[in-house]
């Protein structure tokens, strides 16, 4: 097989993040589960927009943040995601772009505003989401570009795709070219609350179409019914190739065939914002994956990635994570 | 006199700004001159932000910063500026009417949109700025709120609002307004440039229409046309109540008939962004002064509120700036 142009195709809801400070009697007045992400339509998003605090918005999505914080590391990426012709959509794309990530998802004339997501930043850096999905819904299978997914050694998706239905087709017709190409497919399960939306579906994927599985400990315990982390790791053995399992501060464990691996968490010294630790250790993880690193190095330069965007504000890091990257794998 | 509604009232240019982090070469190859405010039009903003790394959005506007770190400190505060019925006017709105600010200036159905400011921060903390003044050119003087401006003990005006012409007009509406009401005027200057092109005009305001001056040490001896700091405060001498000099590092000089205040610069561990460090001086002034503080007191209470915002990237301070000001006046 000829080398890939891409190391990583991500495909994922395109999102502009209105990122705000906020307290707990905030949410209760709302009536917001914390630390979840819920699914609204644009009136209740903007009903709570109206009354949160002063906001800053830049590029979000789960899987086009793993891209990107990819490219920063120096990957060769692409991503398909499905925005508006409007001023959040161009936002989305430039700030992709200039990454140097190749995107050419059409962007939709009319038809409803780009997706956008209010996250709700907690004193204690936790992060409760409300996502107006817009422009996303659309993204259908015509958009997967066949060409770049072929070219790429792995085509990642998130879970959150499986929300809007067109999107769930798009999502097949990508994870089918990728593998009928003899490429890898990732998934990352997004959230607790979107695995109990499509757990069915999920665990049908699991077995036998996705090659490397990211989740966290209540996606993979949402994933089995269980309570046990360890019942978890016992459940996902065999199912995939590889399983990257994080548990915040306790680090993340590898599953791969019998062996399981497990990395301490990289030490941060004051968490800020906890939106897109999870994506970043997808990167990160992917970063060394596709330098063919064993999976204890990918394990840990996921955690490396995670512990500098939880630094910060927001999902993408303003750091220079390549040199951070460099210098702590030193350590 | 009544005890008036609101301390300050603030007319400027409503202006999301557009920050991404850069380097000296990019400047350089876009002919851009470094630590400057350069007006563009819609076309050349989005030729170079085409070029820029990925960024984020958030609300901008020199009086409107001033305004908004103002309102963080607990003063009660209105503004006046123009903005489109679009993505990046509704972000202004809510950014600063969350804040508890008082801000009804009616959005433009059609014509420009909102303005925006392309802030390029390189690793020196020095950010150059080009914007496109879109909606903000619709300022007119029956925008001006002459209520709001006979209820508030001071209006505080910006140099920028000399550029577009209809702004202009309101700028001179609410000045006479405000005297008339026997009420106080303050102006920043803005910048060097904007100095340059106004000049005749600013020194006939400063000359019986201004009571309070702020302006950084470019600004002064642009004004002045001197060379020399010493030479630029003889020349403020006795031409408006109180001038408020700001000097970076080297802290502030506040001139006061023949009585001219020297006060030091508060400590900054790291200066990350200097976006809004003159903006948010004349909020800790005008705070001080709103309160009845003396002068180094107000000057002192400056160099904090410009402290907290020089440490972090925007310039619209993330953290508690209250209580970060009560901390440090304790000092």
């Amino acid at each position: 097989m000829t080398n890939p142009r891409f190391d990583v195709a991500g495909i994922g809801n395109a999102i502009v993040d209105v990122l705000t400070q906020t307290d707990d009697a905030f949410l209760e007045r709302e009536g917001l589960a914390k630390g979840a992400m819920t699914l609204v339509d644009e009136a209740q998003a903007a009903a709570v927009y109206d009354k949160a605090g002063p906001a800053m918005e830049c590029s979000g999505g789960s899987a086009a943040n793993t891209i990107a914080v990819m490219a920063r590391l120096g990957a060769k990426c692409a991503f398909m995601g499905k925005v508006k012709d409007d001023a959040f959509g161009r936002i989305f794309g430039h700030d992709i772009r200039s990454l140097g990530v190749h995107f050419d998802t059409a962007a939709a004339a009319d038809g409803p505003a780009t997706a956008n997501c209010l996250v709700l930043v907690t004193p204690d850096a936790q992060r409760t989401m409300l996502t107006y999905l817009g422009a996303s819904i659309h993204l259908k299978p015509a958009d997967v570009d066949l060409g770049v997914i072929k070219d790429a050694r792995v085509t990642y998706l998130e879970g959150y795709l499986w929300d809007p239905e067109d999107a769930k087709q798009a999502f097949r017709t990508a994870a089918a070219a990728a593998r009928d190409a003899g490429r890898e497919v990732a998934l990352s399960l997004s959230d607790p609350f979107c695995v109990d939306r499509h757990r069915a579906d999920f665990l049908d994927l699991i077995e036998g179409h996705v090659d490397i599985l990211f989740a966290n400990e209540a996606e993979i315990l949402s994933l089995y019914q269980v309570d046990d982390f360890d019942a978890a790791v016992d459940k996902v053995k065999g199912h995939c190739k590889i399983a990257a399992l994080t548990r915040s501060e306790k680090g993340s464990v590898v599953v791969s065939g019998d062996n399981v691996t497990a990395v301490a968490a990289t030490p941060v010294d004051k968490v800020i914002d906890t939106t897109g630790a999870g994506d970043a250790y997808a990167a990160g993880f992917l970063y060394g994956y596709t330098r063919d690193e064993d999976l204890a190095a990918c394990a840990r330069m996921g955690g490396i990635a995670a512990a500098e965007v939880i630094a910060q504000i927001g999902a993408r890091p303003e750091t220079d994570i390549k040199a951070a990257m460099t210098l702590k794998l030193r350590d």
